[in-house]
């Protein structure tokens, strides 16, 4: 089959690699519907990480099941499947309270840029749709597996509720998919930072309110000019570096929440300033299995379209420009069609 | 009137200082029943924080209402009322969210070891007892004030609920009254981190179901081990010092939550090993006011007697006394009699 394999910063090559086989009677295969470049891919794309030796890339997926190991019983061959970035027994003491990303048994996917998948623990990792969905679905249901799962992993870590005045940081595809999650939970105000007028106008239409274009403490000025005067009740922080950091914690009122869901580089909390500020802060590798059922639901349903944050699509074969295309800021997030 | 007064680490003096006076129609003064020293107290007493110029000491209060400003109608002068340690005016927006300790006009008190104390935001901040309460109820009423009011809020921010499972780390006064809010709000397993026996005790009567004495990652491994393994529901972090922070983080399961009340001194928290913690984060000075009336119900009906953590009760004269025995833990809190 072929894959997508990273030889160092800026080297993705598509190449021939052996097809996954079941190790474990837990594992299932899956023959990849269609893949993606997220965002956190580009971290080693860039050389901010160590890429170490050639590995292969992707952890975002949706596809058929092919086969199943012994101890697999909840999906069977043929099945259109959507799993998580994060793969979860879904019986631990971690999966029972709510955490399956922080399952005691958790493998992350690394291989999925690729025609075929080896999923570990697929008996509580992978949801089936009940039919084949429609192909116009397949991006949506991709989205699920990850950017839109962890935009709602944001919206639910800083308690967004109905009438919250909401404010997320970063317009990526997770931003952008955590626009719709506040959107969804009822927030009455959602504002958007962004300075990229594409990724505004589908701010927008996802449901955002306002567009702050500033930055840093001008940026926090003009949130607590919407605001109030006093910040917002919930922030999202889709981002991880310490600026958006910065940017997040300043943003929300005293009592506020911040979920910060991008993955953190040389981020540090001062803990007097966080004290002082009276603001909640909570985030990690988001607990996508957990809301899977409801997120394939509003997809399948037509109430959300998360889709949308493609906004190019190539064939696997053209991966390599697929990284450079959202390294350059050309594109939010390119699908990938096998 | 008298009053202590800190001159330098180490050096505190009753003295002869001019008797408060209403200064804003929104201020009251009243005549003190009980006051004492905080935990808090000894940061400057011990040099950890710049005492500066010479000035008065304490936030702790309950007392009997002399005057009343021109804009103080919900007090009137005889009523026997208690306050928090800092003052609010009960509408602004933060007051409104739950957050009075971080109202709009908030001042912290600090000159409440003495005969008379002029309170700001008197209106917001004073609740008054229905009749005048037994003397032996006084010093619940002023543990309410700040410390019982701060562990409750460790709790509350904590998120405990019935069943959860709770680790208090730290045995000053604070972290005690935190064991009993987690035992009212229903905790099955309260864990109190304690090397002091008396104070063991104590946590005990007030509903530690289990005692641990090991400190650092020991101390962790002990609570993983009483935990099924992964940790606490929730950790209430009572002191503030970067040791502390990091037991009670490494504490907490994946989706559990630390509520942090020990004001933090050089404490910073890693973002990267918050993130893939999972755990939520949530401190600040206690939003006394928001529970002074179910608190002082809780005192009146003999719910809870938080007013046990006054070992050492002293004239007012004796307050250097005071200090000195909480500074070498020959006393968890002194109560001062005017």
């Amino acid at each position: 089959m072929r894959g997508a394999v990273i030889h160092a910063p800026g080297d993705i090559r598509l190449e021939t690699l052996d097809d996954p086989k079941i190790l474990h009677p837990t594992d299932a295969i899956i023959r990849t519907a269609v893949t993606c470049v997220c965002g956190s891919d580009l971290w080693p794309y860039r050389g901010a990480e160590p890429t170490g030796a050639a590995h292969p890339m992707g952890h975002e997926y949706v596809g058929f099941v092919e086969e199943v190991g012994s101890e697999v019983t909840s999906v069977k061959p043929g099945q259109f499947v959507v799993g998580s970035f994060a793969t979860s027994d879904n019986t631990c003491a971690n999966c029972r309270n709510g955490f399956p990303s922080s399952c005691l048994n958790r493998e992350f996917m690394s291989t999925c840029q690729a025609d075929y998948v080896r999923i570990p623990n697929a008996q509580g990792t992978l949801v089936a749709t009940g039919d084949i969905p429609d192909r116009r679905l397949w991006p949506g249901l991709l989205a699920v597996s990850d950017v839109m799962g962890t935009g709602w992993w944001a919206a639910d870590a800083a308690e967004v509720e109905p009438g919250s005045t909401v404010v997320v940081v970063g317009d990526g595809a997770v931003g952008l998919c955590a626009v719709i999650a506040a959107k969804e939970m009822g927030a009455q105000q959602i504002i958007a930072m962004s300075r990229h007028e594409p990724r505004q106008r589908l701010a927008r239409r996802f449901g955002a309110t306002d567009i702050v274009t500033e930055r840093g403490e001008e940026g926090v000025s003009r949130i607590k000019e919407l605001t109030g005067g006093i910040g917002a009740d919930s922030v999202l922080e889709c981002v991880g570096t310490p600026e958006a950091t910065r940017q997040a914690l300043h943003s929300a009122r005293p009592g506020g929440n911040v979920g910060f869901v991008g993955v953190p580089h040389d981020v540090t909390v001062d803990g007097q300033e966080l004290f002082f500020s009276h603001v909640g802060l909570r985030g990690g590798p988001a607990p996508v299995r957990r809301y899977l059922p409801d997120l394939i639901d509003r997809v399948l349903t037509g109430a959300i379209d998360p889709g949308e944050v493609f906004d190019l699509t190539l064939p696997l074969d053209q991966v390599a420009e697929g990284y450079r295309a959202m390294d350059e800021r050309r594109a939010i997030k390119a699908l990938l069609q096998p």
